[in-house]
């Protein structure tokens, strides 16, 4: 670190979208630029927080982030910036603080840069970390976005109940992991899918599950539902979309419900693949909803009320997948598309 | 009529299916076969009601029942047997009753035969009814199957708001036409679509709707929504499916409602269309939900309440198309399916 002007000033390798992309990702997308630098102190009287990144959370919801924006086209977030670091979820430490709910030293989680320092101005997606006595990095997952996610998406949107029949497809990732184990918790019949058979024996023997299996080395994805649900889905927890939705509709329960968490199946795809067997919407009365966690953070102190003590427990266990330094950080990232990461993927960008 | 054995017995003029139909069906899947007789006296013992077929209803979901059954494939209601006379909803009288809950002279609506008369055995689909001082036809539509299915829909699926922006398609059916009222008298912002101008102008002219278009007429069915609905769409009132639910998903605002009552675009095909857009489920939060009126039935008597006044201060209004006699009865039906009735299709068999 160089002072520079009475302020010191570090280093701050960055992680560069090149351009908007199209089609599949590819780690050549995005660089990893060394020559950058950032003073360490918040801008007088700003009220912004400027932190150190610990540890960044790679995330499917961050391929929409990559496209082009539509003219006149809306979404539910915007796009990255070609020539400037990608942001995402991420934990941190607080260096300097113009904001009155931060102080230095504090550890926080939300949206930061994928960079070593990040001067953070939209504070309000920033949680201060309270409870310590766990891995910091769980607040990239299990305690942060993809942990409110699964307590959301599975409580509030699928109205479980005890024996219900649940399924969750790309079981074994950020938020399926924690949807089974909540819906096992709850007592339902739990199966989960996953691309590896890795990911298979994590399913059944670290999680739980009372079943999995492994959805490429099923040809007819109906025909493998029907064995694994000969009575049918109660509920369907949704990562992926496509085939595997197609194919979850034709087994659904009456009155079962989907929640439609995403689709990453398709979001590399130019056009989606078309769903054909709506209509069981119709004759089996299913709800099928659409969610995203920003609607429901405000259930964070009552997720964490719920959590904390089944992890102290042991009784809410979770896998992450850590790729180390930044230099890593695009390819982690990428690995999320084609299933490479087992269990959810980050980045350890400094361990304090 | 001839007296034989005591009993009296009647010539019974019948729409048989032919056979199960796959792709279109065709006014010569049906024949009418008029050597048939019937006693007009329930069997000693049963419970069982013989009425006189008055009107019968035409409803899109009588497609499905003309298909062959999947061998253990599971569907909400059991599809019509070959050579047998196909049933529907209808309104009768009763001749003779073996059932404490109806009496010789009772009109009733409910599941009944397309015949001349017809003995019901599973009366549990009977209603009694109540009231006279409107025309009888509307306990095939209005007051009958089409009107819970409206009333439930839209109250009980869409959860609507005053002010909302509301689209429905098939909009002068048996059923759109009523949705439609239902949220002007909600002060909702209305628009429907249909398939001629005869239908647009009854939507504008006779019931009111804000705006309405004929979908045949819009190559690009997205950009027709964008213009009648430039700040998107709450509610959904599902009744097509395929490429306008489409179009449809691109349109939804935020926390917006889609009811699936029916995809009439799709019974015909043997392969249901690709349905692409389900990802604006996640960005826009949007809930889908399919239903059935068989699970509503119980809301008849609210439901009622809330129509008959409505019908006698002329603040709901009902279009009817009536085909004249059961030899007119398989060409009403199949018209639902080329969009030839204007209004709710019914069958005159008998006036009284």
């Amino acid at each position: 670190m160089a002072s520079g002007g009475g302020v010191e000033e570090a280093s701050n390798k960055q992680v560069i979208l090149k351009d908007y992309v199209s089609g599949f990702p590819k780690e050549s997308d995005m660089y990893v630029n060394t020559s950058g630098t950032i003073k360490l102190k918040v801008p007088e009287g700003s009220n912004a927080v400027l932190v150190k990144n610990l540890y960044l959370s790679c995330d499917p919801y961050m391929r929409p982030r990559m496209k082009q924006p539509i003219p006149g086209g809306e979404t539910y977030i915007e796009s990255f910036k070609p020539g400037s670091p990608i942001s995402g979820h991420g934990v941190a430490k607080v260096l300097d603080s113009g904001h009155p709910n931060f102080k230095k030293g504090d550890l926080i989680w939300g949206m930061t840069g994928w960079e070593e320092y990040s001067l953070i101005t939209a504070t309000q997606t920033l949680f201060k970390i309270q409870h310590t006595d766990v891995p910091l990095s769980y607040y990239t997952g299990l305690l942060g976005m993809a942990g409110v996610t699964a307590y959301a998406g599975f409580y509030e949107i699928c109205s479980p109940k005890k024996g219900e029949h649940v399924f969750i497809s790309a079981a074994s990732g950020a938020v399926g992991q924690l949807v089974g184990q909540f819906a096992k918790l709850l007592g339902c019949h739990v199966v989960g899918s996953a691309g590896s058979k890795e990911k298979v024996d994590l399913l059944k023997n670290k999680f739980g599950f009372d079943d999995a299996f492994n959805y490429k080395e099923e040809p007819d994805l109906d025909a493998a539902l029907k064995r694994y649900f000969p009575e049918g889905i109660d509920i369907y927890f949704e990562n992926v979309g496509g085939k595997m939705l197609d194919a979850v509709l034709l087994n659904m329960r009456i009155r079962g419900r989907i929640a439609v968490c995403g689709m990453i199946s398709q979001y590399n795809l130019d056009k989606p693949e078309g769903v054909q067997n709506l209509m069981t919407l119709i004759w089996k009365r299913v709800r099928m909803e659409g969610f995203l966690v920003f609607d429901y953070f405000h259930l964070y102190p009552k997720f964490l009320e719920l959590v904390l003590p089944y992890i102290k427990e042991g009784k809410i266990t979770y896998v992450e997948d850590i790729a180390e330094g930044l230099e890593n950080a695009p390819a982690a990232l990428i690995g999320l598309f084609t299933g490479r990461n087992v269990g959810k993927q980050l980045v350890v960008v400094a361990r304090e």
